[in-house]
C-alpha cells in the first residue's frame, strides 16, 4: 500500500479552482511569478516530502531526541535535510530577492508547509521556524544583524527559533522575567530561562539563533515592557570565530508525539556572558513578535490539517482493502466478507474526516490569500485584507487544531483494534496532532482573542467585512440548485450568530467582561463551523461548475466527492452551531458562578 | 501533590446515597452481606490501589511487555500482585462460596474494578479477566473442568482470558475459522490463530487458561456453528504434571497505551497437539460467551470512567496550584498571578470532566444495580431487570468510552503546553483510554446493537421499562425547585427521542435496514446523553435532600459541587441531543447514498 498523505488533486483544485493563484501573479508584488513556476515548486516539495521526509517518520517517532552532555541530538538525517532545505531554497522561499529568496507568496509557502507537515510534521518545524525567525530579523533588525544572521539561517547552517515561553509565563506573556541589561558596547546581557523552545538546540545545525523576548532592566511591567532580541547560541567574536554565547540547554521535554523535533529548556547568562542584540526599539518587542506569531498561528492550522490529512488517507486506503463483516442487507455467512468502506458508519467516519480536512484546508488558504492581498495592496484595500486576516487568524489557528483531535481519532477508529496498535500509523497521527491546541496560544486564548478583540475591533468592521465576503460566495452558490438548501441553512445560522454576538455584547455591558468571555471557546467553535461551511459552498460551487462544464482537469470522482463531503458538512457539522449558540445565549453563567472551592 | 485518582466521597455517595446498597443485603442472594462489610472491601481495595497499583503506573507505561524467546515478560511486580489478587480474594470476590468466593454483588465487584482501574488500568485487567473466565467455567462447564481450572485461576496462579478475535474475525465473529476436532478421548484438537488476546501470555502466572471460541469440524457456517472451549496454555497430563498444550505466542502487539498488560497473538495446534475441552453444548458457544462479554462490556464502561476520573483529579489538583494570568476583570501586571482554576474556561473544562465522570459512573452503577436485581429476583421482576440491563449495556459500554477520549483531552488541555509532555500523566491517560471504543465491540457495533436489537426487542418492552424508570426519577426530581427546569428539558428531549425512534422504525420499513441503522452511532450518543442526564437528576435530587437535611455524611462543598456539575450537564451536554436527533430525522441518507468510489 503506497503511502498517500495528501491529495495533489485537491491541493491543485484549491489553489487554482477555488482560489485563483494566477491572480496573485498579476499583482506588482508577485508579478515575477507564474502558475507554472508555482506548480514546479509544489512538485519539488512533493518529491522532497515523498522521498526524504515520509520515509523517516516512523523512525523519528520511535527514536526521539536525546539530551547527551548538555547537547540535544536528533535523527541523523536532519543534518542533511537542513542543508537540503537551505540549498534548495525552501527556508528562504518567501524572502525578498535581496536576501536570496524567491519572494514567493505566503499562500505558496504555506502550501509547501502543508505538504511537508503531511509527510512528517516534525521535519517541517525546523525550516519553518527558521523562515519565521529570519523574516523577523529582515523586517525589524539592523542591516548589521541582517548580514550576520540571515544568510546562515537561510542556508540551513543555523537554526532560527522563537523564544517566548518561560516557566511562569506561558499564556501570560506579560509575566516574562528574562532580563536584558544594556552594556557600553551596545549589546545587552541576557539572563533568564525559556521553556518549550522548538528546535531550541540540536545537532543538525551549527548554531541556533533565538528571537527572544526579554525585559530591559527598569522597563514597565506587563506587555509594554517587553523587548525583542536576537540571542544566538554561539556568537561571532571579534576575530570572526564562533564562540559560546552562554546559552545552555538545561533540559529536553519528552513528549507524547512530534518526536522528530526537540523542545528545549534553555538557560541564558549563567556565566553573565549571554549577549543579546536588540531588534527594533526598546519595549516594542511584543508587537514585532506578533508578526512571527501570526504567521506561526496560520502554520499551526495548516499543520493540524496536514496531520489530519495524513490520517485520513491512511484510513481511507485501509478501509478500501480491509474486509470485515457483510452488508446489513445480506448477512449470509457463506458469502465473502466486504471491504469495510461499504459499511455506513465507516463511510460516516471517512466523510467526517474529508469534510473537516478539505474544509479546513480551504479556510487556511482563505487566510493566506488575505495575507498575500494585504501585502500586495495599498490604502483602503490593504486595510480591508488586514482586518479579514485579523479576524480569521484565531479561527484558522484553532478550528483545525481542535477538529484534528477528532478526525485523527476517527481515522484510528476505522482500523478497529489495530488502530490502538503500532502496526499502523493511526495512533501516531492521533498523538502527533495533540500539540496544536496548545502551542501558539491555547484554544481558550484564541477564543478570547476572537470575541474579546477581533469581533469588537473598529466597531465590528472586521466582522462586517467577513460577512460581506461570505454573502458574495453565498450568492454564487445559490445559483446551483443542489446548494440552495445549504445556502439557506448557512444564512439562518449566520443570522443566529449575529444575534448571539449582539446579545453577548449586551452581556458585556450588563454583566461584565468575565461573563461576556466565559464561553468564548464555544463562540470560537461556532464561528469556525460557519467559516468552514462557507468554504464548502465555495468549493462545491466550483466543483459543480467544473462538473457541468465536463472539465477534464479533475476526475469525476473527485468532483463528486466534493458534493458528498459538502453535503456531509451541512448535514452533520453545521447543525452543531445550534447547541453552541443556544448555550452562548443562555442566561445561566454557570462557570463564572461556580466557586473554585465547589469544584471537587 | 498527593495523587488522588478517584473520589471516595463520591463513590460512597453513589453506593449509599443514590443507589442504596443496603437494599441488596436484604435480598436472599446477598443477605450474607452487610454494608459494613462492603465498606471494608472498598477500604481494602483503596489500600491495595494506593499502595501497590498506582505507584507502578508510570514504570509500567515506560516499560511495556516484551516478547523474549516466545514468552511475554511483563512488569516484575505483576507476579506478586497476581498472588495478592488471589490470596486476598479479589479474583474470586463475586464467586459463590462453594468456589471459595464471597459471592459479592456485581455492583461491589465493579466498584472495586473502578478503584483498581483508576489507579492503574492495566493491572486491573489481569484479575478481572480471570474472574470472568472462571465465572464462565463455573456457569457452563463440567464439574471436572471446574475442579481442574477454577481454584488455580481464583488463587492467581493461573491467568484466565477470553479468546474470540482472529485476524479475519474481529467485529464479525461469525467468521471465526479456528477449528476443533473431536478425539476418541473426549477432548478436541484445536487449530487456528487468535489475536488481541489480553493477558494471553505472560510470566506473572504459571499457566494461562483461554476461554476460546472455535468451530467444530462440520459445524454450520456463521454464529450458529461456534462452540466454546477451555484451552489452557499448559495442560495436566496423565501423571498430573503440567505440560505444553501446543499454544504458542506468535506475537505481542505494541500499543499506544495500556502498556502494563500484554496483548498476544496466539497460535494453537502447530504440532497438532492442542487440547480443547468443550464447555456446555456444541454450537452454543457464542451464547455462553455473551455472559463474559456482557460483564466485560460493563467493565469497559467502568474502566473508561476510571481513567477519566484519574485524569480529572490530576487536572483538578494542578489547576488549583498552577498560577498563570489574572482575572479578566483585573489584569494589572504588577499584581500576582492567579490559580488557573479561577479562569472561566478552565472551570468549564473541569465541570465538563466532572459531569461526564460522575454522570457516567452513576449510569454504570445503574446497570450493575439492574444486574444484581436480575440475579436476585425471579419471574416477571427478573425479566424486567434483564431487559433493563440489556438496553443499558451498549450505552454503558460506549458512552463513557467515547466521552473519556474527550474528557482526558480536556484534562490534558488544562496543563497547557505541559499537557503534551511526559512531565505529567495527562498524556498517559489520554493514550490509555483510547482502547475503550475499540475492544469488546466498537462503538458502531453497539450503536447497531442498541437500535437494531435492543430497542426493538419484545416490541420495545425494554425501552418502555427504561422510560418508566426515568419517569419515576423525574417525578422525584421535580419536587426540587432547582431541578424543575432540568426535568422539563429532559422531558422534552425524551419526547424527541421517542418521536425520532418512531420515525427511524418507519424508515426501517420504507427504506430498509441499511438506512435505518446508518446513523446508529449518533442514536447511541443521543440515548447515552439522555441516560446520563437522568442519572444527574437522581444524583442532584439526593444531594439536595442531603443539603436540606444538613446531612453530616458529606461535605457541603461536595453536595454543592453536585449541583454545579448537574447544571453544567443540562446546560452544555443535554442540548447536544438537539443536533443529533435533527440529523437522525433528516431525510438525507448521505452515507448510504455515497458510493465508496466517490470517497477520495
Amino acid at each position: 500500500m503506497s503511502e498517500i498523505f495528501y491529495s495533489k488533486e485537491n491541493l491543485h483544485f484549491l489553489l487554482n479552482g477555488v482560489f485563483d493563484i494566477s491572480e496573485l501573479c498579476k499583482l506588482g508584488r508577485y508579478n515575477h511569478h507564474t502558475t507554472e513556476g508555482f506548480d514546479m515548486m509544489l512538485e519539488a516539495a512533493d518529491s522532497l516530502a515523498t522521498k526524504h521526509l515520509r520515509p523517516i517518520l516512523m523512525e523519528m517517532d520511535r527514536n526521539p531526541p536525546q539530551l547527551v552532555n548538555g547537547k540535544i541530538t536528533v535523527h541523523p538525517a536532519m543534518r542533511s535535510l537542513m542543508k537540503k532545505f537551505g540549498d534548495d531554497g525552501w527556508i528562504s522561499m518567501s524572502a525578498p530577492q535581496e536576501h536570496g529568496g524567491l519572494h514567493a507568496p505566503f499562500t505558496l509557502l504555506q502550501a509547501v508547509g502543508f505538504i511537508f507537515a503531511a509527510a512528517n510534521y516534525s521535519t517541517m518545524a525546523y525550516p519553518f521556524l527558521s523562515n519565521g525567525a529570519a523574516h523577523l530579523i529582515e523586517s525589524f533588525a539592523t542591516k548589521d544583524l541582517q548580514q550576520q544572521f540571515i544568510p546562515k539561517i537561510y542556508s540551513g547552517e543555523w537554526q532560527g527559533t522563537m523564544a517566548l515561553t518561560e516557566p511562569e509565563a506561558g499564556s501570560s506573556l506579560s509575566d516574562i522575567v528574562t532580563t536584558a541589561e544594556k552594556t557600553a558596547s551596545g549589546h545587552y546581557l541576557i539572563k533568564g530561562q525559556k521553556i518549550f523552545i522548538s528546535c531550541g538546540d540540536h545537532d543538525a545545525c551549527d548554531n541556533v539563533v533565538h528571537l527572544m523576548l526579554a525585559r530591559i532592566k527598569g522597563a514597565p511591567a506587563g506587555t509594554k515592557g517587553i523587548s525583542l532580541f536576537v540571542v544566538p547560541q554561539k556568537r561571532i567574536d571579534a576575530s570572526g570565530s564562533l564562540v559560546s554565547n552562554d546559552v545552555s540547554t538545561a533540559g529536553l521535554f519528552h513528549k507524547m508525539g512530534y518526536h522528530g523535533a526537540p523542545i528545549a529548556h534553555l538557560i541564558m547568562g549563567e556565566k553573565e556572558d549571554c549577549h543579546g542584540y536588540l531588534v527594533g526599539e526598546e519595549h516594542k518587542g511584543l508587537s514585532y513578535m506578533f508578526q512571527m506569531m501570526n504567521e506561526a498561528r496560520i502554520g499551526v492550522g495548516m499543520s493540524a490539517v496536514a496531520i489530519a490529512s495524513a490520517a485520513y488517507y491512511h484510513s481511507l486506503q485501509y478501509t478500501k482493502v480491509r474486509k470485515q463483516g457483510r452488508k446489513i442487507t445480506d448477512k449470509d455467512p457463506v458469502k465473502p466478507q466486504t471491504e469495510i468502506i461499504n459499511h455506513a458508519d465507516v463511510k460516516r467516519m471517512l466523510l467526517f474526516q474529508k469534510s473537516i480536512v478539505e474544509g479546513s484546508l480551504s479556510l487556511c488558504m482563505q487566510s493566506t490569500w488575505y495575507f498575500d492581498m494585504w501585502k500586495a495592496t495599498v490604502g483602503e484595500e490593504k486595510e480591508k485584507y488586514f482586518l479579514l486576516l485579523e479576524i480569521l487568524t484565531p479561527i484558522v489557528k484553532s478550528y483545525p487544531a481542535e477538529m484534528s483531535i477528532q478526525t485523527t481519532s476517527a481515522a484510528l477508529q476505522c482500523f478497529g483494534g489495530y488502530g490502538f496498535t503500532k502496526d499502523f500509523m493511526a495512533e501516531l497521527f492521533f498523538r502527533e496532532t495533540r500539540i496544536h491546541t496548545l502551542h501558539e496560544g491555547t484554544t481558550a486564548i484564541h477564543g478570547m482573542d476572537l470575541l474579546g478583540r477581533k469581533v469588537t475591533m473598529q466597531n465590528g468592521k472586521a466582522v462586517q467585512l467577513l460577512l460581506r465576503e461570505i454573502a458574495e460566495d453565498m450568492k454564487r452558490a445559490a445559483q446551483h440548485q443542489l446548494l440552495q438548501p445549504y445556502v439557506s441553512s448557512l444564512k439562518s445560522v449566520l443570522n443566529d450568530l449575529q444575534q448571539t454576538t449582539f446579545e453577548l455584547l449586551a452581556k458585556a455591558q450588563s454583566k461584565g467582561a468575565e461573563v461576556f468571555l466565559s464561553d468564548a471557546t464555544l463562540y470560537l467553535e461556532a464561528f469556525g463551523i460557519v467559516c468552514v461551511a462557507w468554504q464548502w459552498l465555495k468549493q462545491c460551487a466550483s466543483a459543480n461548475e467544473k462538473l457541468a462544464a465536463s472539465s477534464a482537469a479533475y476526475s469525476q470522482e473527485f468532483l463528486k466527492s466534493k458534493q458528498h463531503a459538502c453535503g456531509y458538512y451541512f448535514e452533520y457539522e453545521l447543525p452543531k452551531t445550534v447547541y453552541l449558540l443556544q448555550r452562548l445565549r443562555s442566561k445561566n453563567n454557570i462557570t463564572v458562578a461556580t466557586a473554585a472551592e465547589e469544584i471537587v
